[in-house]
C-alpha cells in the first residue's frame, strides 16, 4: 500500500467504533487497514511481541536483531512500518534507536475487532 | 504472502496468548500475520463491517457489491481472503454465496492485541 496516512496521535488512535458495529466509512477503513497491514508479517508480529516483553515495553534495535535472525537494516525497515502505522514510537539515543509500544493504538485495534464489546468492556480501554 | 496455512477451527483460533505478553514463537506469529494481512486492505475491512451490520452477522454477496462499488468477482476475491484467514465462513445457497463472521477468530485477534488484558477481561472472550 502506498497510501500515505498521517501518524496517529493518541487521541486520533482512540477511535473505537467496532468493525462489528456497522458499515465503516472509507477513511476509517483506510486507517485500520494501514495498521493491520503493518501487522500482516510474521517478523513484525514477533518484533512487536519482543518489544512488549521488555521491561517498560521498550527495546533497543540492538536487542531485536539476534532473536529474529535478521540484519539490523532489515529489522529497522520492519520497525519503520510499525512506526509509520502508529503502533510503535522510535527514539534515537546516541548510536541506537529505541522502540516503544503505543498501547492506545493497540487498544484501539483490539476494541474494533471485539465482536462482543459489551461483554468484555468494549471501549473502556480508551 | 504465499505461505499456506490451514484454516482455523474454532478451537485452534482461540489461542489467546497476547502479543503483548512476551516473545511469540514463529508458528503463532505466522498464523496471526496471515489473519492481519487479510485485514490489511480497506475494502476487506469495509466488507467485514458490512457483514457484521447485517442481521445475524451474515450477508449475501449480492448485497455487498453495491456499497463498495466493485464487481462481484472482485468482491468474491476479497471475501476469499477473509475466508482463507478464518475470519469469515462461506456457504453457497443456490445462486448466491453467503458470508458470516467467525466471532471466535475476531475475539482471538482482539485478545492478542489487548495491551491491558487483565483490565478489560483478557481471555474471557474465548
Amino acid at each position: 500500500m502506498t497510501t500515505s496516512l498521517p501518524l496517529l496521535t493518541t487521541d486520533e488512535s482512540c477511535h473505537c467504533a467496532p468493525v462489528t458495529a456497522g458499515v465503516m466509512d472509507v477513511e476509517d477503513a483506510q486507517r485500520l487497514a494501514w495498521m493491520f497491514k503493518a501487522l500482516g508479517d510474521p517478523t513484525r508480529v514477533r518484533l512487536l511481541s519482543m518489544i512488549a516483553a521488555q521491561s517498560g515495553g521498550e527495546a533497543c534495535v540492538c536487542d531485536l536483531t539476534e532473536p529474529v535472525g535478521l540484519a539490523q537494516p532489515t529489522v529497522s525497515h520492519h520497525m519503520k512500518q510499525l512506526v509509520d502505522a502508529g503502533l510503535v514510537t522510535r527514539e534515537q539515543r546516541g548510536k541506537w534507536a529505541y522502540y516503544a509500544l503505543v498501547p492506545e493504538a493497540l487498544a484501539m485495534l483490539s476494541a474494533v475487532l471485539d465482536p462482543w464489546p459489551s461483554r468484555v468492556g468494549g471501549n473502556s480501554s480508551c
